[in-house]
C-alpha cells in the first residue's frame, strides 16, 4: 500500500468553485493548535510495514466539534462508541485505524473501540469522551486492541504540526492516492487555516468501503455553528457521490475547531459565509476525489437534475449515477443517452408520459423525451475527457441537485471479484 | 446472432418446483388454436439475415387474454399502443420485432407501432384492437414500418403450429440461448397445453434491456381468470429478478388463451390451482433463465429474506440482489458475508441496532449481526457451483420473499462499455 502524492493543485475540477478568499497551501500542515502522527502497528497484514494507526490531537481545551455518521442500519463499533459515548460537540482528539473496520464484531468490538478511545485519551491528556474513534477495513474480524494500543503509543511520541500527511496515510485502505489539503481562508477578522484528511475510493474496496474525513480549523466556531456548517456542506459533498449505491457501516466525518487563531466565525456573519464557502469547496473536492479514486476508474461523471419537485429530482439523479449501464457507457466513452432515458424512466415508475430533456457536455441530445440530431463525433470527443457532465431537465422549476459518480470498468470486477477475504 | 438451442430439460433449477401434473413436451410446439412464424426482415443490421419480425395468431375468435407491462415512467410506442388502443382482455395476435425498441421515438414511433398493428391485423384476419405489438432493441432510433410490414407479410405466409421456435428467435437480442417451453398440464377435465416464448438477458444488452414473454394455452379461461393468474405469477417471476436494477421501457408479458382444448379453468377450481402452478413454474424458470443468460454470467444467486414486515423484507432482498459488491463476490465465488451485511444495513437506514442472520448455502455465517465460525473451505466449495443461495432472517415472522440475480463479471463491462451505438 504505497501512498501516491498527487501532483498539481488540490482544486482541479471545473465543478468546484473556489472563492478568491480561499488559497491552497501546497506545503500542507495542520492549523494552529493541532498535532497528528501515525504508526505502522501491524493491523494491516502487509509484508512491509505501512501506517495503519493515526492520532490527531487539539491542544486547545476550548476546541469545539461536529460529526456526521453513515445512515446505515448496521453500524460499526467505533461509530457506536463515538456517537453514544462522546461529547460530540467538544471533541479534542481522533484515534483511527485502517485494516480492520471493527464492524459486526459485537461486544468484543465495542470493548476494543472503547479501549482505543481510553488509550488515546491518556496519550492526548484529554477526557475519553472527547476522543472520537474511527476504523476502516475488513468487517466481521475482531480488532486486536493491543496492536492498536501499541500503534497509538508510537504515534503519540511523533505528534507534530506537519503530521497531517502521515495521519492521512494511516486511514487509507484501497485509496490509490492521498486525499488531503490545507487551505488559508481570509476572513474579515484575519486569516484562518482549514485542513482535511480523507479516505475512500470511488469503487468499493475488496472487503469494504468506508469514507472517513477529518477536518481541522484554527478558527473559533461555536459548536452550533460548526454543526450547522458541517451539516450543510456534507449534504453537498459526501452525500452527493455515488460509488456503487452502497452505504458503509463506518462512514464518519469530524470537524474540529481549535480557535487558536483567535479569529471568530460568528453566526450569520460575513466570516461564516466565507468560511462556509471554503469548507464547501474543500469537502466537495475531497468527495470528488473519492469518486475519481475508483480503482481503475478512467473518468468521473456529474449529473445535474432540475425540476419542479425535490423528490423526483433526487431520485432521477441517483438513478442515473447508480446505473451500471450509465457507468459502463461512461467507462466506454459512449454518449449513449438512451441509458440515461432508461434510468429516468426507472426512477419515476408510473409517470408516463414524462417530459424530459437530456444534455451531454452542453449538447442537447433529447428534448421532450425525443432524440434530437446531434454531432456524434463531437459528442464522442466530449465524453472521452476526464470529466463528463450530464444535465437532465424534468418538468417545472425550483429544484436542482447534482451527483458525482465513477465509471464501471474491468478493474472494478478484478478488485471486487478476485480478492478473497 | 445465432440462437443456441439448450440441451437438457427446461426445468433445470432446484429452485423451481414442478408439480407432478406438469410435463414438459421436449418437441415444443404451440397449443391448439395457435400458429406462429418469423421473418428475417432486416430490422437488425446484421451481415447475415436473422429473424427479427415475428407473428403469433390465435385462430379462435373467443380467445381471451391478459397483459402486464413495465412500470417505467418512459414507455415505448408499442407499449403505449398495446396498453391504450387494444382490447387487452381479448387479444388474438402479437406482432413483435427485435433490433429496434421503438422507444423515445415520439409521434413517428406511435405511427410505426400502429401501422405494425394494422398490418398484422389484416394478415391475421382480426380487428386491429385485438393485436398486441412489442419491440425490443436500440432506443431513440426511428423504426422503419415498411421493413416491419414486409417481415410480417413473409411471416404470415409461414404461420404454423410449430412456429414457436422461430417466433422465439425473432424476439431475441443479446440472448445467448433461447427461452421457450411447451408443457402438458393435466387438469381434472383433461390435458391442456401451455407454451411460452421469452427473451431477455440477465445483463442488460449493449443498447437496451427488455424482457418480453408471450404465453399461449388452449385451456379455456375467462379474461378475469387469465388476468388474475398472470398477475400473481408475474409478481413471483419476472418481478423477482435483478439484472442490474434497471427497468426497461418495453417490458411486456402477454397471456393468450384460445380455449381450443375445450377444457375449462374455472375460478377457484382444482383446475385453476393446477393451471396456476404450471404457469408459475413456467414463468419462474423463464425468469431464472433470463438471469442465467447474463452475457458472461458464471452463476446465478437466489436471495431469500424473511421477517415481520413486507417492506424491509423486500428492500433487503432487492438491495442484496442489486449490490455490485454481492454480484462481484458471486462471480468470484467468494463467500463474503460482510457484503451481504453491508447491503442489509444500506437497505434499512436508521435501523441500528439491527438483528439479522445470514446463511449461505445452508451454512449460518452471521447470527444476530455477528459473524459465526464456519467451515470456509466448504463454503468456498458451495459458492463455486452454478446456483448459490443466500438466506437472510430479519426480526419477526410472516413475510418472505426471494429475488434471483446474476453475477457481475468482466463480460458485463466488455459488452456494455465497448459497444457503441
Amino acid at each position: 500500500m504505497s501512498v501516491i502524492r498527487r501532483e498539481g493543485p488540490f482544486f482541479r475540477s471545473r465543478w468546484i468553485e473556489v472563492a478568491p478568499h480561499v488559497r491552497e497551501l501546497p506545503e500542507g500542515g495542520l492549523p494552529a493548535g493541532f498535532r497528528a502522527a501515525a504508526a505502522a502497528a501491524g493491523v494491516k497484514p502487509t509484508a512491509d510495514p505501512v501506517f495503519d494507526v493515526g492520532l490527531l490531537v487539539s491542544d486547545e481545551p476550548a476546541t469545539t466539534s461536529a460529526v456526521r455518521f453513515t445512515a446505515s442500519g448496521v453500524l460499526a463499533a467505533p461509530v457506536l462508541v463515538t456517537r453514544d459515548d462522546c461529547q460530540v460537540d467538544a471533541l479534542r482528539a481522533v484515534a483511527a485505524n485502517s485494516g480492520n473496520a471493527n464492524a459486526a464484531t459485537g461486544e468484543a468490538g465495542l470493548e476494543a473501540a472503547r479501549r482505543m478511545q481510553r488509550d488515546a485519551a491518556v496519550l492526548a491528556g484529554v477526557d475519553a469522551e472527547r476522543v472520537a474513534v474511527a476504523s476502516t477495513g475488513v468487517i466481521g474480524v475482531e480488532l486486536d486492541a493491543g496492536v492498536v494500543a501499541a500503534g497509538l503509543d508510537a504515534a503519540a511520541r511523533e505528534l507534530r504540526r506537519d503530521g497531517d500527511a502521515d495521519f492521512a496515510a494511516a486511514i487509507m485502505t484501497t485509496d490509490a492516492f492521498e486525499k488531503r489539503a490545507t487551505l488559508a481562508v481570509e476572513l474579515p477578522g484575519g486569516v484562518v487555516m482549514l485542513a482535511a484528511q480523507a479516505k475512500g475510493a470511488g469503487m468499493i474496496s475488496p472487503n469494504f468501503a468506508t469514507m472517513l474525513c477529518f477536518v481541522e480549523t484554527d478558527a473559533a466556531l461555536s459548536a452550533e455553528t460548526a454543526d450547522l456548517l458541517l451539516g450543510v456542506t456534507v449534504k453537498r459533498s459526501f452525500d452527493r457521490i455515488s460509488v456503487d449505491g452502497q452505504l458503509s457501516t463506518n462512514d464518519t466525518v469530524v470537524l474540529l475547531c481549535s480557535g487558536a487563531s483567535g479569529v471568530e466565525v460568528a453566526p450569520e456573519s460575513e466570516a461564516e459565509l466565507r468560511f462556509g464557502e471554503a469548507l464547501d469547496a474543500l469537502l466537495r473536492q475531497l468527495a470528488l476525489d473519492i469518486v475519481v479514486d475508483g480503482e481503475g476508474a478512467r473518468r468521473v461523471g456529474r449529473v445535474v437534475v432540475r425540476g419542479g419537485a425535490a423528490e423526483p429530482v433526487d431520485a432521477v439523479a441517483r438513478a442515473i449515477a447508480n446505473s451500471p449501464l450509465v457507468k459502463t457507457a461512461l467507462y466506454g466513452a459512449d454518449p449513449n443517452w438512451g441509458r440515461i432515458a432508461q434510468a429516468i424512466g426507472a426512477a419515476l415508475p408510473g409517470s408516463d408520459p414524462l417530459d424530459f430533456d437530456i444534455a451531454i457536455e452542453g449538447t442537447t441530445v433529447c428534448e421532450g423525451g425525443l432524440g434530437v440530431a446531434a454531432d456524434i463525433a463531437a459528442l464522442e470527443q466530449a465524453v472521452s475527457r476526464e470529466e463528463v457532465e450530464y444535465v437532465v431537465d424534468l418538468p417545472g422549476d425550483g429544484f436542482e441537485t447534482e451527483v458525482f459518480f465513477s465509471d464501471l470498468g474491468y478493474d472494478y470486477v478484478r478488485i471486487n471479484a478476485e480478492y478473497t477475504t
